[in-house]
């Protein structure tokens, strides 16, 4: 056998095997029921993989509610290409914050009144997955209440999907998720003096 | 001063130098290019942050191109959605790979027809955003040539965007790169038994 045809037989081999644990894993995993995903840390990404994951709800005809809990200076992609879209509800709190805003009390009502459209669309069996973007930060910064949070998120529809996205999760969130996904920073464009680009960070 | 005006001075004090800090940061960053990404690690949300990536783009009514280096057993959300979207080219490698075909060679020749079509996206400036879904997989099973893949990423059109996604990025593709983030596992639902999820895994 040439070394080409013995390489190309071990590959395959070794995919037969891949193949085996892959559909026994399949074939475990039968549960089906709404998954809790919290997407955090510090790396570059969260947000658009929130956005990704919308995106892909709405390839499969489904109908998606989207919550931002935090509104930068400038108009965002996302919310330009979501709002176009059908089957979203978007909503996007009402103040920039927080240190734009500097004001305390007025970013603590805007989060709540935020969180007043999230507990709608955690009341919806209608809307299949439910986007709560940078809601971390309201956590962090103690603007909302994280039990009353954890216990809004338990409460929804069996088959309603879940997303919350932003650097430090309280682990109160990470412990009632199914999944969770730390995004590390390994490095970043910023630090060697690029500006954040249309597209890539806005 | 009360304790709740004293708990707003404070904070209203901590904004103020966090944003000094932000807009000094944003003065400094002022070089305009394209970027390269990585998304790698073995956590959840990998592609759909670079799909995320790819709607806000087109919500700045910019070009996009995509090719995904893997196609799973079951039509994606993804690939639905953006297809019928404006301003999208969109190519699937021909081939489901890799433990389901068992056949290196003609997962190679796959591999090799899609990058052909990348190299098209990157060579072409008019495209403003270039999304490479599960490239680093081609790279780890040696479909294609590591030095060619960084050379063709590094020849691109100065303004344009590339993300490469996938576990395993090798390190050559890190080295090139303007931004890397990590995805790490802290839990997911399929270890716990929870089937794969239209919307979510899909």
């Amino acid at each position: 056998m040439s070394e080409q045809d013995e390489r190309a037989r071990r590959h395959a081999e070794r995919m037969a095997r891949k193949k085996e644990v892959v559909d026994r894993k399949i074939a475990e995993a039968q549960e089906e029921r709404g998954v809790f995903l919290v997407l955090t840390g510090n790396g570059k990404g969260k947000s658009s993989s929130g956005f990704g994951m919308a995106a892909r709800a709405l390839g499969h005809d489904m109908q998606v509610g989207i919550v931002q809990f935090i509104k930068g200076r400038f108009a965002t992609g996302e919310e330009a290409f979501f709002k176009r879209q059908d089957n979203v509800q978007y909503h996007v709190m009402g103040e920039g914050y927080t240190w734009e805003t500097q004001d305390r009390d007025k970013d603590g009502e805007a989060a709540r009144e935020a969180w007043a459209h999230a507990r709608d669309m955690l009341t919806d069996p209608a809307i299949d997955l439910v986007l709560l973007d940078e809601l971390h930060i309201a956590l962090k910064y103690g603007y909302l209440d994280v039990d009353e949070v954890v216990r809004d998120l338990t409460a929804r529809p069996e088959m309603q999907h879940v997303i919350t996205t932003g650097r430090a999760a309280p682990q109160a969130l990470i412990d009632a998720a199914d999944t969770v996904t730390e995004l590390q920073v390994v490095k970043h464009a910023f630090q060697a003096g690029i500006k954040a680009q249309k597209g890539i960070e806005l």
